[in-house]
């Protein structure tokens, strides 16, 4: 294969820990592929819009004026920059995430 | 389902031909889904690297270079901006493209 090929599920395969992704620059975009159960922080992305494209399993995300957004296994969801939120698995979940390459956080 | 969510097989559920792909904005990307069998032709994206996640099938891409680049379902590739090359079905294949807003072409 390819090393410029991303196979996802094999590369999810090599991520051990809950919440810690694993990140791979291509080009004009980094991919963070990220398993979790649980919820995290409220937080929020200054730089970047982020395409979450969930693996397997199911997430949702909570925002402070605004319904929560379920999003699940062979779903996208465009998260807008600048917006605070917490994400939360209802089942563990197996995401990518896909951003500007370099605005990460 | 929120609006924003993107349901990948259901999106490509509602695309009838070949070559002919669904152009959904948001935010900072374009997503573009498609399908297709055979080849298309030889062409060059000038101001976008494309993400191609593989949905179904499995495609290559033919480059005057290198060797062909192979991709199967479950897996990604992001062909760099600015490279002449030719994209084929090896399995009718449906793909979602994603690159930067207003990049396309």
């Amino acid at each position: 294969m390819n090393e410029n090929v991303l196979a996802i599920q094999q590369l999810l395969d090599g991520v051990d820990n809950h919440w810690q992704p694993m990140i791979i620059n291509k080009g004009d975009f980094d991919f963070r592929l990220v398993k979790f159960s649980g919820e995290f922080e409220w937080h929020c992305h200054k730089h970047s819009d982020k395409v979450i494209l969930v693996v397997a399993g199911e997430m949702a995300i909570r925002f402070a004026n605004q319904d929560d957004v379920v999003v699940k296994a062979g779903e996208i969801y465009v998260l807008p920059k600048g917006v605070l939120h917490q994400p939360y698995a209802i089942a563990e979940c197996h995401i990518v995430l896909i951003e500007l390459a370099g605005r990460g956080k």
